[in-house]
């Protein structure tokens, strides 16, 4: 079911409440009553309880059917939440940041506007950001605690529940693209490691010698992680998630999410985030919302963010913004956690909700004028 | 918020209706009414509208507060759900079974009873179907299509949300023992392969080399599978998703779940399934369910079936059973998948779902008489 048809009911039936609200206004205020208005009064009183009980039935949120038609296209990107400070960023540093969103943005609507399905717009923008040394994904991996750069991405269509996912891979130059081989190539939501590298080249995907992955300045920032006392004026840049993600919803109404990300700088031990983890990373689902999220993996997991923002609107009631603040503004936050998401539903209402002090963003739709921001105000 | 305090709440605003209904009832029948009774019927329409608006607020379930005292000291597990059919099991090999799980019921209870946590219980009663080579987990595990065992295993406390888990271990003797590793020693939910396995080791936990879980019967079973047209006459018994896993509740109101698989047989590529993921195979919340999931993990990812259940319960106000028969019964066979659950409210209340000929399972509360189950009927 979509939140706009519940609305719609909600709204329906909050009419039919008023109305009956003015007759009683009427009856109770008037001290003498004739026949005729003690029936009506019966007769309300009957219909209220009548629609008392109705309203009291657990299963009432879980059959709202699905009527309203889909909203305009519209594709929803972020580069990553965390300490993103004005007073840390240069003018340039800033530009070069706002036009690969923007080519991000461009790339993933490109394919909305020609027809295209939600699921291919996502992985053009992922593939964008994943291809700018400027993000923690794909080329601009950060380093592992034995200098490697671990890739994990995901990536999910909200029509079928049909859901792809690589974790740990070293070699596969767009991580995204290898999501979407797994779940459109396999049986299976999750290969790991070597076993998903070997796929992914079977399935003729593009592979690089890990020395692609290799940036400078990301080095710098593992060896800064490593020796944390040496270099502090830098440690606030190093608490960035710099995972990437988009949702998006095509002229179908089919909603899309996707996540890619190098992890953790310093990582150990083949340490997992969320952002393969269907349910915590990404989740989509017509009937309720796209979702990517960027932060401190291990809580989006413990809290299944991405499916928990769907599921208080589908089980909750909440509209996208009020689910998306729940969660981020509330629990994370609460529990300690760190991080930000993106959020579409299906009528394009966008949701770009963080407890950081920014999270790179933008959003397209219909005009096909890119908006991008960085930080909080 | 905890279930029962929901249906507390429900079972007296019921209550409440019953009383305006017996009023109302009286009211109507009657043709003459007093003023007194004119009087009666208004102060009823005043209420029931207010009842009526304060029912329809969208975060209604949200707020209900845990007011009820935990229920009895409680174990759950199960040993994997698929094709187990009575025609095709010998007495001795029902014996073998049934020995085994009342053997971990026992093992997981007498943590309970002496006090324990349910967290330790739910370690106690998997290692001892780990260690057993009826269940396709730790020594009984089935072979990848390259002839190794990879092992996958979490753990989660409901109290904190806390959690752990390792996908695709080979050298790790217990791996449920290494997920509860995961998440007391280090600060991550989720490793996978040598980096868990060097983590473990690091962690003094128990190595033993790949021969350990060599299994015939499992070699032939590989073998079956690579080789499908050949022995159809067991392909019967093949189809059985042998994960084990356990949900307890202890003295303290705690709830825990834990789940441990060898995954599927001949699997490729680096597969992971739900069972390391939290969230999908395993979830526990203090405030509404711990549950353990066995089957078609790609349909149980796809569905976060296990936090879909707390979910259900949390925001949709369904009780446990409902739940549990909503996402096993509804969408997870709707959707093609197959599988079970086991879950555990707070109150002691049990639910052994699943929508395959058998699972097996079992159950032992405060008399401490453990009862298991294979078939359907």
């Amino acid at each position: 079911m979509v939140k706009d048809a519940q609305n719609y009911a909600l709204a329906h039936e909050n009419k039919k409440y008023c109305s009956i609200n003015s007759i009683i206004l009427v009856l109770i205020s008037n001290p003498y009553l004739s026949n005729c208005q003690i029936d009506i009064m019966r007769c309300l009183l009957i219909l209220q309880l009548a629609v008392l009980l109705a309203s009291c039935s657990d299963d009432r949120r879980l059959n709202v059917r699905q009527i309203s038609p889909p909203g305009p296209i519209t594709l929803v990107i972020h580069g990553g939440a965390g300490t993103i400070l004005r007073s840390e960023m240069s003018p340039e540093r800033e530009k070069e940041y706002t036009d690969k969103l923007l080519a991000a943005l461009d790339s993933g609507f490109a394919i909305l506007h020609g027809g295209g399905k939600s699921l291919d717009a996502v992985i053009a923008a992922i593939k964008v950001m994943e291809d700018s040394p400027l993000f923690n994904a794909g080329k601009g991996a950060v380093f592992t605690h034995d200098g490697r750069n671990e890739m994990d991405a995901s990536i999910m269509d909200g029509s079928d529940l049909m859901a792809g996912a690589v974790a740990g891979v070293t070699t596969i130059k767009n991580p995204i693209v290898a999501a979407h081989a797994v779940m459109m190539k396999s049986k299976h939501v999750l290969m790991a490691g070597k076993g998903a590298e070997q796929f992914a080249e079977e399935e003729g995907l593009e592979i690089v010698p890990p020395s692609y992955f290799f940036d400078s300045a990301r080095y710098r920032q593992l060896q800064r992680a490593k020796n944390p006392g040496k270099e502090t004026s830098s440690i606030g840049q190093d608490r960035k998630f710099g995972t990437v993600g988009c949702v998006a919803l095509d002229r179908y109404g089919n909603l899309a999410a996707g996540t890619s990300t190098g992890g953790m700088t310093n990582k150990k031990y083949g340490r997992v985030g969320d952002s393969p983890i269907i349910g915590a990373g990404t989740y989509a689902k017509n009937g309720t919302c796209a979702v990517s999220g960027t932060g401190w993996g291990e809580y989006f997991i413990r809290l299944n963010v991405a499916y928990d923002v769907s599921a208080l609107m589908e089980y909750g009631g909440l509209s996208l913004d009020k689910a998306a603040d729940s969660v981020i503004m509330k629990k994370l936050k609460g529990m300690g956690g760190e991080g930000g998401l993106i959020g579409l539903d299906r009528q394009g209402r966008v949701a770009m909700t963080f407890c950081t002090e920014g999270m790179y963003r933008g959003y397209i739709t219909k005009k096909g004028q890119g908006k991008t921001f960085i930080y909080r105000d």
